[in-house]
């Protein structure tokens, strides 16, 4: 059934059906979140064992004192595996990526890069590919960057838009990519996409990509996607300065308690700790080490990441289902991302509807992420895209959020269509 | 024997007994540190019962989430009665105070306070009671703030010169203060000084006092030096956003892996979370849960600080008694701090020898802080001031780092007498 080829008295039926039902829905007095890209108490309980952990007797010394400030060797080399880098590529941080990231720009502004020129001292724009992380684009509102919109596809972002806009603009000093199972369309970078980025000729020589690999052990399938090696195909290209690479256990481990990581150059991480060690004497290394041990190797990690799978993928398929069912293939009024791993499903529904879809989803119990939020500024010009995040809530919660959330969008798309 | 009234002969003869003890010692190939103020071994073995916490099974399932940027109340609880403020008054942060400080001036240089004119605008110079801390003065260097010297004597900072200087300057913004057992003099601010840094006018409306309380609770004998609550002074004043209070638990718990505070007024917290929350979803709150079970209230932190001052209280004496056994009262070329508390003994050598200590002692294979590394741009004018830390060295060690400290000192100070 396609929407938009129903008679204004088919579509008035639908609405008097569908505002009967959101009525009963709100009457229920229902109060869901699935606003967050939030690990859920079953995924956490995994990590457990961190707090108990065995071999701690075994722990240098020295690793509960001052120093060290680039991290221990154990866990820098874990993460040197997952991201595809050298161990002495990698700087390990406290519980937040976002923080590396915030740190990175901020250092950037005050200090420049490598001892080029402050971005403070002039008007500094970011790529921004759209629809995208709405954390990074906060970043860069705080700090007054100016953000620049590129589409995304299934490919990544659209390389020949990007490739144009940073060869004559030397304003534009960076990108943000969350390249493996993007926030939010799960979409990852094609290996061409990943190629260009790493030959482009930027004009700006401190360009630098922003490469949140967020995502990159966190499959939902048994046919995982395959992201190429940045660092490898830059240092092929003689680019290995541009890449920032960012990772952190937030979401194989604990949330508010994993490891973070920066990855990048020899160069870069010599110029980053010139800056840092006036910043700290060191990270938590206790708790650096505890991660190791309960790690232990990549094997070790991506067999906890098949436990995190089982836990998540029953509700993403909860949702995914819903949606066939309540929608279809023809619908006319919503298409929805399959993704492959990640944290989210992007659903994107009539033309000037979103808006209105987490209106009444909130008014009936329901909170969803804001819409625009995945947009620079919080701007959804087509005021389309829907962001969701199923994997906090608990099972009979999330039907229920299926319920609000497939019911509201009918409804706001009707509505519309019946404003015609 | 007071060395400036001896003959050339008589100096002689002592130049040559040193001369002969110090080749000695040089052949021996030693090599000891007593650079840095780091806890040893012993006292990091106090909080190895955090590796495997009784009580853990009961801390709220949240905590190993996202969110709480504050951090966990429990915590807060015990860092507010330690440092005389209310719980809304405490921001935790991650292992590092000294981080937290960094990024406080860092985001006054970006962002300026509350609202007021980012301090990166225009020149800005702090006020800083020398001899004092290094790693503040690096911060300052590192921003290119200029740093304004203003001595200290066993009151604390010259008061006179402070009011003065900020009431006609509204370029200085800020004063390092270490008020308890000071780094490295050990002097604790007194009643006086502390009200009239609460009362004073700077003439800078945005002016702050960086109170880097590190040695709140960290106690050497059964007199210990009491500090007046800034907070509390500040309030009755009017002053209350005047302040940012800093502490950790680094020298309570482990120095690499303890949590870190910033406690200051309800406005300056809230500025504060303003930026902190573009920054960071939060702080390790599985490591602050952990700190509250092992720390649990203010009467065991000073069960714990009794445990600390066993440690390291002997190892001050043995420094102490080789000083009055090697310098007496009036020997005219050292004198020294007695510290109530703290981690430094400050040892004065005869103006102009304390570069030459330092690169004897080097050659002798022990490892001082750097002369003149307690003053601002590292530059001591009389080239006098020696900071000794005493703790994180072996018994033994300590011994050997006695005989030649005072060896060198003696060997430096004649060398300068016989050339006069």
């Amino acid at each position: 059934m396609n929407y938009s080829q129903l008679s204004k008295e088919e579509l008035q039926q639908i609405y008097d059906l569908q505002k009967n039902e959101y009525d009963n829905l709100v009457s229920q007095g229902y109060s869901v979140d699935i606003a967050r890209g939030k690990p859920c108490n079953e995924q956490l309980d995994i990590a457990m064992p961190m707090l108990n952990i065995e071999g701690i007797e075994n722990m240098p010394k020295s690793y509960r004192n001052y120093g060290m400030l680039d991290g221990i060797p154990e866990l820098k080399k874990i993460f040197a595996q997952m991201l595809g880098v050298n161990t002495n590529e990698v700087i390990l941080g406290g519980s937040s990526s976002l923080n590396l990231m915030y740190d990175t720009i901020q250092r950037a502004l005050q200090f420049g890069i490598m001892g080029g020129e402050p971005w403070n001292k002039s008007a500094v724009k970011f790529l921004c590919p759209v629809p995208g992380y709405d954390r990074h684009f906060a970043i860069c509102e705080h700090f007054g960057i100016e953000m620049v919109n590129v589409p995304m596809d299934e490919h990544g972002p659209n390389m020949d838009l990007v490739e144009q806009l940073v060869a004559n603009d030397d304003s534009i000093k960076g990108i943000w990519c969350v390249p493996k199972y993007s926030n939010p369309t799960g979409v990852t970078y094609s290996d061409e996409v990943v190629k260009r980025l790493a030959e482009m000729k930027p004009k700006a020589k401190d360009f630098r990509i922003f490469w949140d690999n967020a995502y990159v052990v966190h499959d939902l399938t048994d046919t995982p996607d395959n992201l190429a090696n940045i660092m490898e195909l830059c240092k092929e290209a003689g680019t290995e300065d541009r890449v920032y690479q960012f990772a952190s256990t937030s979401k194989v481990t604990m949330a508010g308690a994993g490891v973070s990581c920066i990855a990048t150059s020899v160069n870069n991480v010599k110029d980053i700790l010139s800056h840092m060690t006036m910043q700290t004497i060191s990270y938590n290394k206790v708790w650096q080490y505890i991660h190791y041990l309960f790690l232990k190797d990549m094997d070790n990690v991506r067999e906890i990441m098949k436990k995190q799978r089982d836990i998540i993928k029953p509700k993403f398929d909860t949702l995914l289902r819903a949606f066939e069912d309540s929608f279809g293939e023809d619908s006319g009024i919503a298409t929805w991302t399959n993704p492959n791993g990640g944290y989210f499903i992007t659903l994107d529904v009539l033309d000037g509807c979103a808006k209105r879809v987490c209106m009444l989803c909130k008014e009936a119990g329901l909170t969803l992420t804001a819409a625009g939020a995945p947009f620079p500024y919080g701007r959804d010009i087509n005021d389309r895209t829907l962001r969701i995040a199923p994997t906090f809530t608990s099972d009979s919660d999330l039907i229920v959020a299926t319920q609000i959330l497939t019911c509201c969008v009918k409804l706001a798309c009707v509505e519309k269509l019946l404003e015609k």
